[in-house]
């Protein structure tokens, strides 16, 4: 498990005219396992640290604990992703979760690390390119489509794009719900995936890649920062990630054989 | 179901010296259950525009369905927030989809409207006060914390707050997390709640309100936008939330009678 708080990777930095092969910093992100009174009970990716502080606060938040009695012990296991956690009763609320669960917050992220010896999940094979200059274009479009963003500052927004034209955006109050719509409005008509990529607001966490290698797609674009594990996995699944998008600059962290750099 | 995209609500604003009564728009949030072969599948929390495409792709990227065909059939009943699906065939997919869940992605998010009618919510019985000028020089500390962020733009940051200073801050690359962090960190040392604030850098969405009631406190304060069912609930749960607080300006949304306005 990466426990530094940052990674240092690779990164071509267009700036204006300028590019540049250099290393950037990206935050890491890794998955933690709690186990409860010896029964596995949840996994989380987050940043490696506090991660004593973030078990307990979910265990407050999610009404499994309710007062520091309630918490008996909570050891991590950094190096190894693992943490146990001993309360002092079974409380109802512990089956209660698993119901609400099942129920209701599925899906919306959290199962990253599995995915990758999922055979579901496959290297993107696709001769796709675009254009820096491009890829600014298909930004500023992006920010323009933004419509709830603008009036209420309160959504993400995420396209499905040729390297000429976004050809579905959607906005949500969720980064994972804008990315979901913009891939379902797609697949309901039956477009093409391969020849395609995806250009959103929001960061480019590990969920973001399985999104989309999942559907095949073989860019990724975003205003926002990429994380550690997001970049590790692009590069296994050769999906090209472009980050920090803004005005004339942007940066290309994985498969740059896919930017025709043209400014 | 609230189904217009924005939803209108009171709000003081405050720029400055000045003080004025107004209302803004804010982003609706819904929740939307999904039927799966007559089964009861997953249930969502989400902007109420384009739900149809929402439920095409999570079942895309979830690798419930993988081809055109496979979705049979797709209704969406808005006015009721209910999804009906039908797939070609019961896939594998669908049983690994309850065990990764069960496994990996609960409890980050997705089960607010739950919440309200559970006996652990109660409204926050609390008379704790901040000034406005103290809600802009916390701010200003959440912002001067947040190292991670600051070298690679890749999380969100979280405080536990007294009107004077921040007790306890995170960073997390989701903003779940780092509100869980910092939650834990104060619960792990036994810290009151009730005369506590939570500041942060992301969105106010419902599952925020769940979080800061299930620990009994009274504030939350965000640079960014609340969503209109994060709102209601703050409403009821006797919750005060400040949104947009940069330099000298911040809006109050719901229980204003904790803000001493004194710029």
């Amino acid at each position: 498990m990466q426990s530094n708080l940052t990674t240092r990777v690779p990164v071509i930095r267009i700036r204006g005219d300028s590019v540049k092969q250099d290393h950037d910093k990206v935050v890491s992100e890794v998955p933690v396992t709690v186990f409860l009174n010896n029964q596995e009970f949840v996994t989380m990716v987050c940043s490696p640290f506090a991660i004593d502080a973030l078990v307990a606060g979910f265990l407050l938040v999610e009404g499994i604990v309710e007062n520091r009695e309630d918490l008996v012990n909570i050891k991590v296991l950094p190096g190894e992703g693992l943490v146990w956690v001993e309360t002092a009763q079974s409380r109802p609320a512990e089956s209660l979760f698993l119901k609400r669960c099942l129920a209701s917050c599925c899906g919306r992220g959290r199962s990253t690390f599995y995915f990758m010896n999922d055979a579901g999940l496959k290297p993107v094979d696709s001769g796709f390119t675009v254009t820096s200059v491009q890829i600014k274009v298909l930004n500023e479009r992006r920010e323009s489509l933004g419509s709830v963003f603008k009036s209420t500052g309160g959504t993400h927004g995420a396209g499905l794009c040729t390297a000429q034209e976004i050809l579905y955006f959607h906005e949500d109050i969720g980064r994972h719900n804008a990315v979901d719509k913009a891939l379902g409005s797609a697949f309901l008509e039956g477009i093409s995936f391969n020849d395609k990529a995806v250009i959103l607001s929001g960061r480019i966490s590990s969920e973001m890649i399985v999104k989309v290698a999942r559907a095949g797609i073989p860019l990724i674009i975003s205003r926002s920062a990429p994380t550690g594990l997001a970049l590790n996995m692009a590069e296994s699944l050769n999906i090209t990630t472009v980050g920090f998008v803004r005005q004339d600059r942007l940066n290309i962290y994985t498969h740059p054989e896919r930017i025709v750099i043209d400014n």
